[in-house]
């Protein structure tokens, strides 16, 4: 059982580092969780629409060539399917019991997800209605992981 | 201008302490933010459906105390209403325009929220489907409140 979590950037301030530190740990009880960072491609400031449409593409290319063949893969997309933590955490088993092992998620950048990126997903997910930064994204997504687990493994949740 | 966000409980973890302060320091170049703790009640082991609505009913109480009188509260509650990040800001920004200089936000513990306090808000606002909790939520909320603030006044946001 692997999980891979593909963003785009790296995390800037250090009190999220130490989030996804902590939560990293609190999975390993259940599930090894890697985190893969792609250098994020800076947008020059007076970009038009087609400049930012075409590095999009590019970054897409980046993040489709890290997923593996096999695995299934959640794209993190605020059009996607909003879940509760229970839906999600049956979503999950339920892929795992049907003998999946290996997931990926991807948190794109500022630009958002291309489309190629989108159409290998499994499944868009959505986390909120709101735009949350990215670094906040990856907190919440660990955080969502860990409580998943415990719901399936039916341990108490250590806030 | 005013914002008071009334939690349940403490911060535990230095992380999301050191984050709460940083999103204070960027909030504080638009409005005075204050956060106010109420101490969590501790819940027995085997409490029945009938004293945690007690203690749900006192906890409340002791919110409603520290509610005052001519604010906008909004209270966090995850069957309320979902808005994308620029509705909310949009929500805030017209009680302004409307005269309101102080509002009031709500985080409640690990039993959710009294009634009394739901009757109270002027608005029920959901996060996300998903259950985050209760350190997280006061985050993501000061992440928001920050957005919002940065799209009223036109500001770029600064990750």
């Amino acid at each position: 059982m692997k999980i891979e979590i593909i963003c785009v950037g790296k995390l800037k301030e250090t009190f999220y580092r130490t989030a996804v530190s902590e939560y990293l740990k609190r999975l390993s009880a259940f599930v090894k969780v890697e985190i893969i960072e792609t250098m994020e491609i800076s947008i020059p400031d007076k970009a038009s629409d087609k400049e930012c449409a075409i590095l999009l593409n590019k970054e897409g290319d980046v993040l489709l060539n890290k997923i593996k063949k096999d695995t299934w893969c959640i794209v993190l997309d605020v059009k996607g399917k909003s879940m509760d933590s229970v839906d999600f955490s049956r979503a999950l088993n339920e892929c795992m019991i049907s003998g999946q092992s290996h997931f990926t998620f991807i948190i794109g950048g500022s630009l958002g997800i291309s489309q190629a990126v989108k159409n290998r997903a499994q499944l868009l997910l959505s986390l909120s209605d709101m735009t949350f930064t990215h670094q906040m994204t990856r907190i919440i997504l660990l955080e969502q992981i860990y409580r998943a687990f415990c719901i399936i493994n039916n341990r108490t949740y250590h806030k």
